[in-house]
């Protein structure tokens, strides 16, 4: 392990946060709430830990990155960064316990969206937009993992997920990262400006499209509103955020094309595909529905359903209506779309799309082979083979999930939180989405819940949003054993 | 397809169907409680429609069975038994209506044990001897279609779990399954005579102890009673049935094995090892829940947790305790182990248990493979290499689980039925189980559910009794390609 650059790495991160922290100043000055000391201390605090680690770094001249440092850096960087982030949070008494504060901090940087926060207005303006800024920061943050680094650690199929994988040796991370890192960075900044003018245009404050902005372009959903984004009854508001979701739940590869004119790439890429035709068929059956029973206008139906659908299928998470109170099969519906997950390569969390379509695809294949044991049939994907190894880490990968999914739900089962109530806030942190069903439904919170569930559910927010390999491999034994 | 030999085949199985049929006149005359006719005609009516289906056999000397008759055969035979099996509830009146009665006899045949009577007791002996007996014969069926024929048929990986796999060319069906199928009948048959002694010693009447050795051999769990086995409070019946049903679960090459004092084959295998330790475990563990929670003895409480964690991982379905009323982790843990199955070649439904080993072991070699991305590192199971083909089939056959059971999920949900109960039904049909959680819970019945649904829910445990392949294979378009 190069622990010296782990080190640095960290402490880069940590004095980056507390500089990110910062940038709450004007904000708590221009509201006067009382929360910029909380703030000034909290980014001190963390720019300090982070230059300690830095002093405190082992010196060593070797400046090559193994898989193996790849992970510990990824998982201590959200760790570390969710620890002092909680900061804020704690110091100005928004949420005074440090379950709670961590879950808030670990919901944002994993741009999950689910809140301990029963009364989001009380709280300090600075404290809220730090709050917004976490899932910001947490979505540069895996768009660059996602397209960049993890295809590089191996991780559950993602290296077919890139349209233009850098050609590498599996073993080593490249430099060819800063290049594409910066070119997404520009993307995600460039759709975030151009998001919140629309939000400031369509009859939002400065400081609430500023706040949605970053939420809805990190696929996060936090709000600065108690009803959420059914405060703005807006049709304008609505449909700029479904178009914003939509396009944070995009590959972000496939945004990169799209800049450069080059639709063919995008419409012939089948995740993209797949994707806009379930937003799009789940929000007419949906909006058809809630139409038959009254909802209102047939426009107003889909429009509606469309935002909900996206929120969910996007992992977004904003709510503008109780997707829980209209029918059994609505329920279920949005349940499942918890587990769906949007594009690889994008801010959203959860299975990914594309996932799917490599199951459904070998699971279609394994009829032919029945009635052909002796045939060669490989699983197709854009128009190229998908090799053995990708398909069979694709498989693992969802089978881990469901695994963890199961014991996520035993144990906050175990401390005597309802059947429905459990098994939906394991899907929804999990799955990065944030609001769920039953107790911790659209209408609610997560607050009432016990501190170990919180710690546990943070846990699994972090598992979803690094795909659970980041994580888990730190616990086997093969991680540690020195070669 | 040879048509000639499935008509045969599918024939001589409604002619034993209704020979069997009729083995419920001594019981309908001793009872005399007016079935008797309604047996006659139906066993009359079974039996004449087989004879039709032979002679209206195409004339073809080609005695040669290929994979694709081995499916329609299997499929087709649970098919039109079920149907006809419905006769003696829809004559007497006991289920009038063809959706309900043909879910009742599904439910036997396929030992699922989901029942839609809520006045078990009113129903004539007669009838309710048959409705026991489609079980036994659902399980008969079921051991050598698991060990014998499945196996052939390339199912699920299926070939695995035969501790003597008949070395046999995979595209033929070999005339050793006779062979096979008479030395598990023999076990079957022994084992449903002590069964029946035990029970009838243990005080059960000798009407109730035939019935309860029927469906407790065929892991299936129709009652006689109205209160299921919570009827009889003496623990040397509930012993005598703990036993049973794990017997039941237990692979029948196992048993076979333990007949011929091969014990240190059954310790060594994989399966009967984690099948063993999950019941005990799980029984000590619920038991001790529920004993701090002031059930009674320690020995009352874990007896009746063992008996009912072996009851539903079994797949067996008998209740005498409403496991939904205790705590939420234990409603939880219940509804997880209806996706467990107990042992591949036993009498039990749902996943089986060496898929989930196969499912850890895959899982857990993953985390080693992205450490060595280069390294081949296959799975073992009980010390031999498991082929990357099998592997990959187990996990084929899991997620297609997956997808039926959400498929399921939202069909029945659309119905209008709320979401514990959409999850418990599919879960407890698809896997074979009986009964699930909410509004079909231990002490609930599936009879107020809408026809449709019940067309779907037996839908759902026919896949479930057949492996899902051998169903789901008929709805491919490979199947019905020429060639």
């Amino acid at each position: 392990m190069n622990y010296s650059i782990i080190f640095k790495v960290i402490g880069t991160l940590l004095i980056i946060n507390g500089g990110f922290m910062m940038t709450s100043i004007p904000f708590s000055l221009y509201y006067g709430e009382g929360d910029i000391m909380d703030i000034i201390y909290s980014g001190i605090i963390s720019a300090s830990v982070g230059l300690l680690l830095r002093v405190l770094a082992p010196k060593s001249s070797n400046t090559e990155l193994k898989r193996k440092d790849g992970y510990l850096i990824v998982a201590l960087g959200w760790i570390s960064m969710s620890f002092l982030g909680s900061l804020p949070y704690i110091f100005s008494g928004a949420i005074p316990d440090l379950a709670s504060a961590f879950f808030e901090t670990m919901s944002g940087f994993s741009t999950t969206g689910a809140t301990v926060l029963s009364d989001i207005e009380a709280v300090p303006k600075g404290i809220l937009y730090w709050r917004s800024l976490t899932q910001w920061i947490g979505g540069m943050g895996i768009i660059v993992l996602a397209v960049a680094i993890l295809p590089l650690l191996g991780i559950g199929g993602m290296q077919l997920f890139v349209a233009e994988a850098p050609g590498i040796s599996p073993d080593k991370l490249q430099p060819r990262i800063k290049e594409t890192a910066k070119r997404l960075w520009i993307i995600y900044l460039g759709l975030t400006v151009l998001d919140f003018l629309l939000l400031w245009i369509g009859g939002m404050t400065f400081y609430d499209a500023i706040n949605h902005s970053f939420t809805s372009m990190a696929s996060g959903g936090f709000s600065t509103k108690n009803a959420s984004l059914a405060y703005y009854t807006s049709p304008f508001i609505h449909y700029v955020l479904i178009v914003f979701m939509f396009l944070a739940g995009t590959n972000f590869t496939m945004l990169y094309f799209g800049l450069h004119g080059n639709f063919k790439k995008i419409i012939s890429n089948e995740e993209f595909r797949f994707y806009a035709i379930l937003c799009v068929a789940a929000g007419l059956l949906i909006g058809t529905i809630i139409y038959t029973m009254g909802h209102g206008t047939y426009e107003k139906s889909v429009r509606d359903s469309l935002f909900q659908v996206i929120s969910i299928i996007t992992t977004t998470g904003y709510v503008i209506y109780d997707y829980t109170g209209w029918t059994p099969l609505i329920t279920v519906l949005f349940f499942l779309f918890m587990f769906a997950g949007a594009s690889a390569g994008s801010t959203a969390g959860g299975v990914k799309l594309v996932r799917h379509i490599l199951l459904i695809k070998t699971a279609v294949l394994e009829f032919k082979r029945l009635i052909h044991p002796n045939a060669v049939i490989p699983v197709r994907y854009n128009g190229k083979t998908v090799s053995g190894d990708i398909t069979f880490n694709v498989l693992a990968f969802i089978m881990i999930y469901i695994l963890i999914f199961c014991i996520g739900f035993l144990i906050v089962s175990a401390f005597g939180i309802d059947f429905v109530t459990s098994i939906g806030a394991v899907a929804a942190t999990l799955g990065n989405v944030g609001p769920a069903i039953g107790g911790v439904g659209p209408m609610d919170n997560f607050g009432h819940l016990p501190g170990a569930v919180k710690w546990v559910l943070s846990f699994l927010m972090l598992l979803g949003r690094l795909e659970l390999f980041t994580i888990m491999i730190l616990f086997t034994p093969y991680f540690w054993k020195k070669f």
